[in-house]
């Protein structure tokens, strides 16, 4: 069993993440990191990793990318395996994780499900073939979701033009002269309900269209993704991963 | 045999009227009327319908909205029953249309197909009953078309506000802090290769979702409703006329 | 609050509405019935409705065709309103409830989601306006469902042929010499992973389509449903009721 | 420009693709061939390939299959090479196609299309990474056609059995007792109105699912794949390629 600690244990993914640990039987949790109230729990907790006396073998960090700094020193102080996946980081932030994977293995991705991992590669290998087809991406989630469009449908915008570097993103087409131009990647943001998450990669061309779409059911699916990042974490060397190093 | 002149026949919609009268034994094509070159037509031609000197049962108005004093002068004149599908009417012009329909028997449609025609009912009796719902337009075109939305998107959020009056149309949801208002009708539009026409209404509530969607696959749809318009206005008295009475 | 006793309690939809209950403040659940262990549910339960000594004011069935006698019983004996969510009962099954429907009010649907309902009409609808489509009907579901095609594809089939009676369904067409007839509802079911339930009718016609979906994302809104209906039917005469009566 | 025959010139497929020849500035259509009656063609025609005086440099095949040995026999004799779109070999045709890329370039291929072509390798790809989903495929065709499923679902659910070799087809699944089996692979072929062709693979998940589709908006999309084709061959040596080799 491998022995889990969360950072971010009281948030809705954290929470989620819990649920599907104590429903396995390959990880234990030993505690949780929050700084809100966990009483609710029924874990372990400390309100920051540095106040942490246990050891794992792996932490997971689903949390806000302000608790960088403190998870960064705990898991270099302890040499523990960490998986990211919070979103939000910015470039001082990015180049933080990228220096401490010098020295413990880090797993990081903004989307830990697999599906949407597929759904990335399909569409970069598309949009070599199709790469004068029309590509648009349109993503769907619940109306509480405060940011558009989603990171996911941007992580799609950028694996496409890591393909095609002279496309643009072009959010929300408005007006009487709102002509489609060649080199745009149009995304639209649907909010609606308690969607969990579409997102819909469209390659129109002259009278044929190629349509390549992922549906998430539940939140499960990251948690779950976020695990078996774990398991592939804890047997590498130290080094930055991703998802296209477990496939 | 219904006699049709054709006002705007060298346009994209004029061509595929002139088509479909063309394979139809219930129709008969008189003349076109086209500021544009019609050589290519193989059709008797007019520049402005003024200068029409045959009679006809009907005429079909596919033209531009500035055309319609002619038109309206030549019906009135020759009392002759005038469907009108052209769109992009001020408010004075269609008031205008209002009048001479006091004359003669006027039908006038944004959209002249069928089916989207049964799409606004439909959604206009699910606005009644999902009305706590978060509704969201979809509607998707070839890469050629100049306005964003398209018309008969803006026709469907028309029709969901004639039930749910409290609901504002919302172009392009975008940035950190764009979580959906619940009295927003988001609208997308999507653009790309060859399509000829989409309009997907998506009704998201708590866990389920009611989706209505019309998919158009040739123009032919609009030239067919059009001339089922034409055999309804000739059988009618003076007045305005619509979709809604045909059904 | 409500006082409700669920006839099925210890199964996948009994438990989902013990859930809904608790989280709501307009319930309250007194007690559960089931043939199954129920150690589990953290609830006063009986094996049959005949032992409860409980008064409520409904019952709410999710259990099996083969309870039908016993609940009928209690429930007429206590006269208590009945929403029956429950499937698979056969002619005399039905003999039974709509004669049990004159001394209690009883609301029973095969399927208590809103949008389902919202669905059938708009369905019932199309078919009326689109009466030479061909009309084609999907459902998708999760790889434990036994039967195929669902109850709610039938509901809907039976639907459609309250309109247009020549129609019939056509499950699994398949051969060299496999074209459609013209009367038929080809019905047609996916099966796979988790989906909850998805139903989509298309209305195919000559160069377009006009379609109606509706997608179940949890069991939480029969669960839902089924306490709308008891709100509902706690107000009725005896007569027995179904989702039309509450629109 | 390219000289092109055309075997089978006066089928939907042989009119489709002399309208493209036409409208390109890269091609020239030199004659056709037809068993058929051709006077509305304005093109020279022979009934058979072996009464053609002309020299073209590519013969594309859009016949029957059983006019293979007459077509194979003028391009062996006039070293011709040769695009083959015509379906329904038995296995001994396909070996008399082998052996005569031995001697002329040969380019075969069931789904001229482009985008079919990719959909094909992405669900390949697919099928590698996700091999524990749920593998379904809906094709969609108008109300004439006359087979089901499609030649192009049988293509994909080939290609994905030759990366998961256990599964096996299941048309029409239907009864009370038609759980879904771990190794099948569903097909469903829906029919209605006037619908070109789409094929739609979905992997689903445990909450989760990948979707990958093709929408044909016109039979052009089989002209001009063939058109590309012909460009392709043209450059080859000797030997049997398909969509693959192209890209």
């Amino acid at each position: 069993m491998l022995k889990v600690i969360i950072n971010g244990c009281s948030g809705k993914m954290g929470r989620v993440l819990t649920k599907c640990i104590n429903e396995s039987s390959d990880f234990e949790l030993i505690c949780g990191v929050s700084h809100q109230n966990t009483d609710d729990l029924n874990l372990k907790t400390y309100s920051t990793m540095n106040e942490v006396n246990e050891k794992s073998d792996v932490v997971i960090d689903f949390s806000h990318h302000s608790t960088l700094d403190d998870v960064l020193d705990y898991t270099i102080k302890t040499k523990t395996p960490l998986v990211i996946a919070t979103t939000g980081y910015n470039d001082e932030e990015l180049g933080k994780i990228y220096e401490a994977s010098k020295i413990i293995p880090i797993f990081h991705s903004y989307n830990m499900s697999l599906g949407v991992n597929v759904l990335l590669r399909l569409v970069k290998e598309s949009a070599k073939v199709l790469s004068d087809f029309d590509i648009e991406v349109i993503e769907k989630h619940h109306n509480k979701k405060v940011d558009a469009p989603s990171g996911t449908a941007v992580m799609i915008a950028n694996a496409i033009k890591e393909v095609l570097p002279s496309l643009e993103n072009n959010y929300g087409r408005y007006g009487r002269e709102a002509k489609r131009k060649q080199n745009e990647i149009g995304i639209h943001a649907i909010r609606g309900g308690t969607i969990v998450g579409e997102h819909d990669v469209i390659f129109a061309g002259h009278d044929e269209i190629v349509e390549i779409k992922h549906i998430a059911q539940s939140k499960d699916i990251f948690a779950k993704g976020s695990l078996a990042a774990a398991k592939f974490i804890v047997a590498q060397e130290p080094g930055y991963y991703n998802m296209d190093n477990m496939f």
